[in-house]
């Protein structure tokens, strides 16, 4: 009845191939064990994602308050004017005077900054080269816009900085289109130095890679570090650097969806703002929120900066004197990849919310093997995020180091 | 110096060939122009874009003043609980009490919700069935989404309804996964009737296809049309059924930028939910806003309703006197597509904005050319929003009449 051709055509449609490849998030996977546990009554500490506790400025929330726009309609598809004069503003206060409205595309989320910069550089099947562990929604973008991403590994030895100019240009390949990086780094807390930012650039240069750099913690460098941005090298490679940012971490304003994606080169913010026009602008709410951003006080970012490094030095302290645990000094953003002392992570994550209780309390942290993109790595560790207040982290390092004797003895 | 294979890597690094593809919006690539005539002091009427100037909800804006929530932190990633729960009342009130919370994603907007699922019903290169003219941001994510989309012709002599069965399935292909509409029609007004529907969900059945239906519009029918939503064949069509909604234009909340995916096949809302993971969450703001649409008013609604009937016959009588334009009677939401006396409609709508005016006025309408996946249709096209007041739509009537006469005489 129907031609050869129609073979596919069964009664029932199916979903696409790539639809099955996107990973779940190990960040919010385990979430209904967590949701369940609660329900029990149990106390879940939240240290598996980068939500934090840390309050947002009120000259922001008084945005809200004081609301006289109606209808709340859209916005311009390149962003709201008075925050896009902010964000320039905030760049030059940087150092960065170069940089001029126009060079700025607001995103929904440093999210959709990264899955526009991965779509502009790449056609499917390209590959970007990145360092694992890496960002986990990294692999998302990648398989949302058809491209293959490549982990070259950097490990706890070195406090995860970067291999060898020799190492990293072996992996490029005829299809690698960028190098993408996060610095300061999610999961991993490295601070990339001035040193490894100019390999990158002299290895962007000579190949003719786009280089893309997630900045989205570039306020959060401890002991001293300066954080070096992309923006520095930004006029010697114009067509190739891309920056990509998020107000999520600087403002604590997880929840307002608003990023940029920062570049010199004309071609990438016109294709952008083409596909930024299709989903015709981001909220104007949120936006109004984030224009405030010039006027949140230097004390409001000094104290945030202070309290992340108290959690922090709290958190490496005690998990360091736990037996059988790796865990560099992190020197930025507020995460760290730490190793364990059991075979499967992903497994006693699992187990402190469904079966460890200590004083009905538990503590939810991240698997990493969903924080690489090579399969089979990352197995024995797990990533925290340093969100809560002291008192809560050292109440978490008491119950990790609780919950691994008990899972020891278990697993024994 | 450079092995073979590396040809391609020149000292530029190259963006990709596909988002060189991506359409600037018809809608907005206009927008430089209107913004250089405003800056001579000309006032330019807006009917190029359904951003109505109607009042948002009290109820919602309450929510801005009342804001208490601090840090404004991420939401959950399938969407906020209680704006989940609103849908689902929603959905239930509409008649459709098979719909559970579970059946529904959250979405960044309508567009959020067409783009993922045009994701998860194709793989690269397979094919969508639409109907032409089609709303333009679907070229859009149908180019982000490696995904081609062919128009079937509709025309303004049937008031854009859908052709007979036997053209629709002969235009189904070995790559053809779905067929996508957008019921009331934006950019056309018509409103698809229950045989249409009927047709449609049969074709789905037995060619194993998808069958997304947009309904952003729905509570906007004249006449005493009825919408027939997919929703009353959905559980009929169970795996293969998917809606597509938005909050923007029911409630004037364009700029909350929230739509959402619907439908009862469990693998696409697994694979949607992964996608919305990597995202991590629409806002919490624009969320909470919206979660009080079970607060709004029936009167807001029926008044709502009541004044775009009246903007819909105050253009339409107005336009239809136009000697050589031609315009079908809109059935549904507030667009409509209008047969022009000129050779290049897109060279009409640039003038209107450089050099048109009247008392020092103008009027920005959108070239129709692409509202079609078919290029070289739609030429002597617009489309008009009617999301001005009566008396301003009876002034872009009177407008548009007169630079008609001009821009012949200018041609002539």
């Amino acid at each position: 009845m129907f031609p050869d051709y129609n073979n596919h055509m069964s009664s029932s449609a199916r979903i696409s191939r790539r639809l099955t490849q996107v990973p779940a998030s190990p960040i919010r996977k385990l979430v209904p064990f967590a949701v369940a546990a609660k329900k029990e009554g149990v106390h879940v500490y939240h240290l598996n994602i980068g939500d934090p506790d840390i309050k947002t400025p009120d000259v922001m929330l008084n945005v809200l308050r004081d609301w006289d726009k109606n209808p709340i309609g859209y916005d311009q598809s390149q962003g709201n004017p008075e925050f896009l004069e902010a964000m320039r503003t905030y760049y030059h206060g940087l150092g960065f005077t170069f940089i001029g409205t126009k060079n700025i595309q607001v995103t929904n989320g440093g999210s959709e900054a990264i899955s526009m910069a991965l779509f502009a550089v790449c056609n499917p099947g390209d590959e970007v080269l990145t360092f694992e562990p890496l960002y986990t929604n990294y692999n998302s973008y990648a398989v949302v816009n058809g491209v293959t991403l490549k982990g070259i590994l950097t490990s706890s030895d070195t406090g995860f900085h970067l291999p060898t100019r020799d190492v990293i240009e072996k992996a490029v390949t005829d299809k690698t289109r960028a190098i993408l990086i996060c610095n300061p780094n999610n999961p991993t807390g490295t601070v990339y130095t001035a040193e490894e930012i100019r390999m990158l650039v002299d290895i962007a240069k000579e190949k003719g890679l786009f280089l893309l750099s997630d900045e989205v913690y570039r306020e959060y460098t401890y002991d001293g570090r300066t954080h070096v941005s992309l923006f520095t090298f930004m006029q010697e490679i114009p067509d190739k650097a891309i920056v990509l940012d998020s107000m999520s971490k600087r403002y604590s304003l997880c929840g307002v969806r608003l990023g940029t994606l920062v570049t010199l080169n004309e071609e990438v913010l016109s294709g952008i703002l083409a596909i930024a026009q299709g989903r015709l602008s981001s909220g104007l709410v949120d936006q109004a929120i984030a224009a405030k951003l010039t006027d949140v006080p230097d004390s409001y970012m000094r104290e945030v900066h202070e309290e992340y490094t108290r959690r922090r030095d709290v958190l490496y302290d005690g998990l360091r004197s736990i037996p059988g645990v790796v865990i560099p000094k992190p020197e930025g953003a507020f995460y760290t990849i730490v190793g364990l002392p059991v075979a499967d992570a992903d497994d006693f994550c699992k187990w402190l919310l469904t079966d460890f209780r200590d004083n009905n309390e538990t503590v939810m942290i991240a698997p990493a093997a969903g924080f690489y993109a090579t399969a089979g790595r990352g197995k024995n560790e797990v990533r925290i995020a340093y969100v809560l207040n002291t008192a809560a982290i050292t109440r978490c390092v008491a119950l990790l180091k609780t919950a691994l004797t008990e899972y020891g003895k278990r697993k024994a």
